[in-house]
């Protein structure tokens, strides 16, 4: 393919981006196949010979398009969304089309410095403490790794980087029994093992009590265990309670543990004077992550990780091997050193396209509509018979369950939610996703859509509240 | 943005992106920035109101792009490549607008299954054995992190993810002393040291010798300590040395040790039969990587990952919580277990769009246009007084210095190389990168960007070889 045909199939692709963005609403939100469908329309073999970009075009809509689960439908409520917006794609145009290389600052100086800037203004927006400065990471769970990392080598003098674990190096993490599962998978990689993760007990908000953690940190230090790190939750993904930052940098502080804030889902709502309150005491915190990727427009991926220690980072993940020297080394950042892998794309640029695009007003607004949307929910739900209400919707996130009198052991009810989220699912209308809190099957409604409208909410709800009483009703 | 406004602004850019690939030539391939040139023109503070995209896009053309490194430049010739095509960047343009998480099958079954079909398709075109299974990582830093992990569980039979490192886990990796710089960060990150890391001597080529090997893990097993895994190099950084793979694998299975291939610039040329060579005996190795975002025309991020004992990599990775549970979990990859970040861009759909393109033909006649190119500059480098060549050149990287009769010591004609470097990297004509090679200051000429051709490459050397034959002669 040359240029003169790259332009032409290049104009082909914005109107058909810019038409599946006006219909995404079109398609089954998730779609009718089974395992293995989409992969039998692929032949097993590579071509030997070029294809036409018509055909492998024509490919991409009849066969992947009909298998995609469509995460930017204003039917998609599940998990926690990965928006989207137009100026972020636009932004990935360019990126993919410059296909520059980040890792150090002579490889890509102005996406270096752009890093720089953006991750400046990101902790303003969030205010967030002068003292953090911030790298784009892939995802939350790289992000606590990272934190998870520079606390053990912080802890051990840079030692276990040396020469591996020893005998003393018997760490202690902690979370709350709601913290996210890249923190189980985040203490085995750094060897410190999964026995070693302490789940600190919550209270009825499903945030963190922090005289358990307390007690915890007291317990393992009697018995020569090290308390390492806290991962507190600003935000949990199966119900987005908040725990209380200000008391656990306290404990933190007292005993020397490392505090790293996971607040990759809700950190974006800090950009609204009005949520501040949930990061109060985030000054005492050593680290912070919160995913633009999540809820603020930006494409995936990007991870916005802030660190208090710079050079705790920095001394934990360098490395300068001959090729990689460069005359600047010591007047720049190097962002290969401050995190896990050498490359490094330029994911910057969206996040500049995007912050310009809304402006901080723009952002706010959104970011405020959709919590009204949670709010909606949340009160509508209250005053509909036969939906519970199953955790306090601080945001915009609403876990509930039908729960008609009918019904009368717990597991009956967990069998009768299970039923109606797999017909929802099914339905193509609607895509959730479940939990479980206090043992209990759980619905969750995401309202956090780029483009959602509290009609699309409003909808949504409708579908489901019919489909689930229906669906009690044949019981 | 509208989605009205979006289709207006993605055409604009359809134009500038073609411009940009017919003309990339034209910038100056390193720019003519200091630290901090970029940065100060960058507002402190984001904007509080929306901007318009037409003031971002002018931005984006006179602030960010002067201070680029052009990586698709025809005088790039540093680092490796991180290569890319239009068909590539026009299956960027699909992904970012369909913005969806490839974690599970259900949140993008089309995605999981043509990642499954197009990692058969790399395997089978590289000749890799049929038990290998693939997966995409997002670099070749975070494959061999991964394959240290899954050989360090594997080999404490899923312990140290449990209880962490106990003292009969004194592991030691091996590598050559070529071996890459991200082997000393991965070891670092897993929990084993530095320190335990082997680097094992090198011939002539500066490929491994089996036999130093050996003795090394003799040695090792006399002190106590377990010889956990051996990462060999098919195409080391400093100078593409190719270490004897089949003789390390027999090694590796006499002592039940690990066998990672690190290909990660070279594998991509296993796809030309008269290169296979360099994989003799790769049958008996337990994972591979090589990276379709260096040499294969396939934007940054895309490594792949390959592993024969696919159970041990899940074993090591899997988690699953509660909110991550589908239905169809028994019946499918959920590539979230197989690595690290829980989160996963849709990176099959660029590999589709660039095979298909290229056909298996049209990829091994570049590959083989690009290894020409280096074997031309080899010839000519070979008969050019005052030029050295530093090590073989198997591959398309040739390693070399100017060294004429006049210097005498090492150190002089190591200072003189490193000044015509920075002159040559000064001039925005041309950019190459070092290393060094028995302690000598090396320049390296890697001939890979996907459209080069011999002219490119004749035009560049005689810009180096102007340019270093006047500084040697003004010593």
């Amino acid at each position: 393919m040359n240029t003169h045909e790259f332009r032409t199939h290049a104009h082909e692709l914005a109107d058909w981006m810019a038409d599946y963005l006006e219909r995404v609403g079109e398609y089954p939100v998730t779609p009718p196949v089974r395992p293995g469908d989409i992969k039998k329309q692929l032949p097993v073999a590579a071509p030997e010979n070029p294809e036409s970009f018509a055909s492998i075009f024509q490919d991409f809509r009849e066969v992947i398009l009909p298998g995609m689960t469509h995460w930017q439908h204003p039917g998609f409520f599940a998990y926690f969304p990965a928006n989207n917006s137009e100026p972020s794609i636009l932004a990935e145009m360019l990126t993919a089309t410059l296909g520059a290389q980040c890792m150090v600052w002579l490889s890509s100086p102005a996406a270096e410095e752009l890093e720089e800037r953006m991750m400046e203004w990101l902790r303003d927006m969030l205010g967030l403490p002068g003292p953090f400065t911030g790298v784009i990471q892939d995802t939350a769970s790289s992000s606590t790794l990272v934190a998870i990392l520079t606390a053990r080598e912080h802890r051990s003098g840079y030692e276990i980087n040396r020469r591996g674990f020893g005998p003393a190096d018997r760490f202690r993490v902690y979370t709350s029994t709601q913290g996210h599962s890249s923190i189980d998978k985040d203490v085995k990689i750094a060897g410190i093992g999964i026995e070693n993760l302490v789940k600190v007990e919550v209270d009825e908000t499903f945030a963190m009590i922090p005289s358990r953690l307390e007690m915890a940190i007291q317990e393992d230090i009697t018995e020569g265990f090290v308390p390492l790190c806290v991962i507190s939750t600003i935000g949990t993904t199966s119900s987005t309670a908040i725990d209380p930052i200000g008391e656990i940098s306290r404990i933190c502080r007292k005993y020397s543990v490392w505090h790293h804030v996971d607040a990759s889902y809700a950190g974006t709502a800090l950009i609204l004077p009005e949520i501040r309150w949930m990061s109060d005491g985030v000054e005492g915190a050593d680290s912070f992550v919160f995913n633009p990727h999540k809820w603020m427009f930006t494409n995936f991926d990007c991870s916005a990780y802030f660190v208090k220690d710079k050079q705790a980072l920095i001394n934990t993940f360098s490395i300068l091997p001959e090729y990689l020297k460069t005359p600047e080394d010591k007047l720049v950042n190097n962002y290969r050193d401050w995190g896990i892998p050498l490359g490094r794309r330029f994911r910057a640029l969206k996040l500049w396209f995007v912050i310009r695009t809304y402006g901080i007003s723009g952002l706010q607004e959104k970011i405020r509509s959709h919590i009204q949307y949670g709010q909606w929910l949340k009160q509508e739900m209250h005053n509909t018979p036969g939906v519970e209400l199953m955790a306090p919707v601080p945001l915009n996130l609403v876990c509930f369950r039908f729960n008609s009198n009918k019904q009368t052991t717990e597991k009956e009810v967990d069998a009768t939610n299970a039923r109606i989220l797999e017909a929802l699912n099914r339905s193509g209308k609607v895509f959730l996703t479940q939990t479980k809190l206090n043992h209990k099957v759980v619905l969750r409604f995401v309202a956090g859509q780029t483009h959602t409208s509290l009609e699309d909410i409003q909808n949504g709800w409708r579908f489901i509240y019919e489909t689930g009483r229906s669906m009690c009703n044949e019981q």
